[in-house]
Order: structure tokens, then sequence, then C-alpha cells
């Protein structure tokens, strides 16, 4: 009678997956193993970039620069891992739409129109991003979705 | 004939209904209603966005994230305003500008060149500005505009 | 039999009150419940403030001016609110502690050493904080309290 | 007879090991265990910190934020790091200074005076810092030292 009773309280809490006013979050193991398939993926390129993984509220969570990467990339990882959690998209969206003429694009303050930034979505929830940044955006695009990869297959 | 005298005086500084070297301003309980009618039509649209309202200063009045909106629309509403309050004109304006080609407007330090940032007048004067972020920049402009309207009837 | 089973799976998400990664955040609805406590309070005793309250990220989830309150107000309003999230303890512990002749807290970015910053914790997890900004720092310290007591009554 | 001349200048660059104008630098994989090891020192104890390792310019090379520490650490310990390689010393230093009455010490751009950012020299070069921040600054440096000792032993 007591484990029902448990047990039903507990089911109040659990009603949607999630306790009411919760959310997900991302762990800094998580963030391991993201950078790790990350760096693996450039160094296999022989790419030197910057990786910076940040939380659901823009903050760090690590990062990590390849010997040799360009120091304005500290900087770029982050504005662009910021840029995706901001506002919830890759960065390549804005690089395209301002690709496409929408110049006005870049008046959005900490919007960064260059591809390597993509944010992390757990259960419709934005949980946080990674930022690539070194080589050509493109490049640096290819680096954050390897990094990524290893969310799907867990 | 003193006091015929004074009484002229003074209804010159009454015509406009204000005294010399005063302009009306922007209150709480204004900004609040403003606030009430922008939110109710983003909730009717299921719009996520940041209300932003500012004084003549551009100094923050009062601000309201609605839950789920992305963090980069904190920012952004300001920006909004600000730049509404700063050039005493709409953020469409530099959009619409941007868009014809005058890319020399982003250079311009504190404007914004998305809908959505929208001056408040009053006699005359500037007196604030209402900013929103959240959606496309023309539906950020409509929910300014529902937010505006409550001054007008008044 | 299949309630049974849907009971068990529930439990598995729900034994620690949150599922596995998932943290509580703070509402609007919530934030202005607080405010609107914090706001009877200063008028209650014709004191001019500003109140800021933020999420997790140190993000402003609602901001208000009270008429008439320096402007200066709303940047240490927000700065106290920041304060509070970022170190998850009081602004009053760093004003007590630089009292006490610990000078060496102010060089602590984002610290503020004046009362009035209060984070706000739920079932063990900083879910955002408080800051008042615009009387006497223990005058601005009571309206923050004011604020939070609803929170304890839900 | 010139291409003798020749070796024996190339010579002359590489009596010290190191050629002229040139500066050892610490690598990601000499960061990664430096991280290793504080990492494991904080688990150890249970403490929350955030980890910055940064070069000889005062850009990060390595961050790691262990779940649940305060997100002001994020930015303190990047401070700190900066402060220790910025100055060539402990940030301890400048935290006993403070503790002795010195508080001059607190407008020295960079400067922080709490104890957890330290240098690190190779060779009589300052080659980057380590900054830790989320328990007590002589905590945090003990959390340093833990770090750093894995050169030592190299």
């Amino acid at each position: 009678m007591k484990s029902f009773l448990l047990a039903t309280v507990l089911m109040a809490f659990s009603i949607t997956g999630y306790s009411q006013n919760t959310q997900p979050y991302l762990s800094l193991a998580e963030a391991k193993r993201i950078a790790d398939a990350a760096e693996a993926k450039a160094i296999e390129n022989e790419w030197t970039v910057v990786i910076a993984i940040m939380d659901a509220g823009g903050h760090l969570i690590l990062l990590r620069k390849i010997d040799g990467t360009q120091i304005g990339s500290v900087e770029v990882a982050q504005a662009k891992a910021k840029s995706a959690v901001y506002f919830k998209r890759s960065t390549k969206v804005f690089e395209d739409g301002v690709n496409d003429g929408n110049n006005r694009l870049m008046t959005l303050p900490n919007a960064v129109a260059l591809e390597g930034g993509v944010p992390i979505f757990r259960d419709g929830h934005c949980i946080g991003a990674i930022g690539i940044s070194g080589v050509r955006s493109d490049q640096d695009g290819i680096i954050a979705e390897a990094g990524l990869s290893v969310l799907e297959s867990k």
C-alpha cells in the first residue's frame, strides 16, 4: 500500500516525461564526447580549429583549441556557439540569409552569419550549442556535425 | 492690472498643456497597458517574444519574456527599442533602407535594421519606444503595433 | 496490466523528482507574481525602485521601473540579479564580506557587494534571481524578500 | 666553403635547445593532462569548479565546467588565468597584497585578487596559466596546484 502511494506521487511529477517547469540540460560528460568526435574529425583532415560547447544560457561548458589554430578563433568559436543558442538555429541560416541579400540580419546583436555554430536540442528544448572556428566556414560546419553525431547514436 | 498681466503670462505658459521646459513621459502604468496588449496579441498567435519598453533616454521601463522565447531576443528587443528612441523612427525605416541597398545605414551606432522597434510620441515629444523580438520581424512589428494601439484609444 | 507498466516506466523517469538531466525553471507567470509583491511593498513604503528578475542563465525575464526611480538603478538592479544567479548567493553575502574587510571580493567579475540581489532555488537548483535597486541597500533587500515571499506560500 | 659557413651559423641557433627568437608553448595535449588532474582532484573532494587554461597571450586553450558549478565561475576562472599570465604571478600574490591593505592593487586592469590563478613557466618563459573558480579561493588554489603537478613529473 505504501509503495502504491509512492508510485502515485511520483507519477504526478512525471506526467509529461519531465516534471512541471523543468528542462533537460547538457552535461560535461556529453560535451567531452561531442568534443572528442569533433577533434578527431579535425585531426583526420589536418584542420586546426577551436571547439566551443555552451549550455542553454550561452555559458561555456567546454573549450579546446588545437595547437596552431589562429587565436581569433577562440572568440569566433564562442560567438558562433552563442549565436546558435541565443537564436535556437544554426549560424548557417544567417550565412545563407546574408548570402541571399538579407544584409539587415547583420544588425542583430549576437548573430554570427558564418557556418559552424549549431544548436543542440533535446525533447524540444535547446540545451546548448557547439561552435567551431579555424578553417573555411563550411569545413567548420563539417566538424560541428561530426561532433553532434555522437548524440544521435546514444 | 498687475494680476491681469500675471494671468496673461500664465496663460502663455499653458497654451500647449505643458509648462516651458517640460516634456511628457511614459509611466510604468502605461507601459504595463502597452505590454498587456502586446502580450495578448503574441499569445493569441502562439508567438514567443520579448517585449521591451524604454523611456526617452533609452532606459528600460519594462521588459517581459514569454516562456520559451529564444534568449537572444532579450538583447534584440532592447536593441530595437533603443534604436527607435535614439533615432526617433521605427526600425522598419532602417530595414527598408538596407533592403533598398543602403548598407551604409548598418554602420550607424545603435541602429537596428529589423522591424519591431517603434518610437512613442506625445505632443510632438518622443517619450520612449517599444521593441519586440522573437518571431519574424514583420510579426514582431504586428505585436509592437498591437501594444501601442492602447495609447491611441485613451 | 497496461497501466501498471506505464506507471513503472514513468517511475523510472521520476526517481529524483526530475527526469535525468533536467532542471526546473522560473516562468513569466511566477516572475509577475514576484514582481507584483515587490512592487506593492515598494509603493507601500513610497520607495522608487527597479525590479529585475532573471532566469538560471542570467537573462532577463521581467523588469519594471517605478516612475521617478533614478535611471542608474536600471543597470544596478540587473547587476544584482546577475550576481545572485552567477554566484548562487545573495549579494548581501558579498556586502557583508567587504564590510568585514574582505576587499578582495571586489575583484570578482560580476559580483555586486550591495544587498538587494537574491537567488531563487527550487529543489536544489538555482532557477533565477531577483535584483532590486533604488533605495538604501537594506531597503532594496526588504523589497526583494517581499517579492520572493509569494513563492514560499504557493 | 659557403655551405660550411651556413652549417656553422645554423648550429649557433640551436645551441640552447631553442632557436633564437623562439619560446616554448603549452600544447593542448599538456592542457588536457593538467585539466584531467585538476578535475580528478575536484571530484575527489566533491567540489564543483570551472577549469580554464590559457596560452602565453592570455587566450583560452581549454575550459571545462563541472556539472552544477555556479555559472559566474566560467568568467572568474578565465579572469584568474588571465591575471596570472598577464602579470606572470599567482593571483594569490594580489590576494595577499589586498589582505595586507594594499587596496590600490584592485585598480590594476585585469588583476584578480583571489587565489586560484597560477602562471606556468618553462625554461624561464611564461607559457600560460591555469585558473580555477567554484569553491573557496584556497580550495581553488589546491585544485590549480593539483593540475600543475603533472607538469613537474614529466
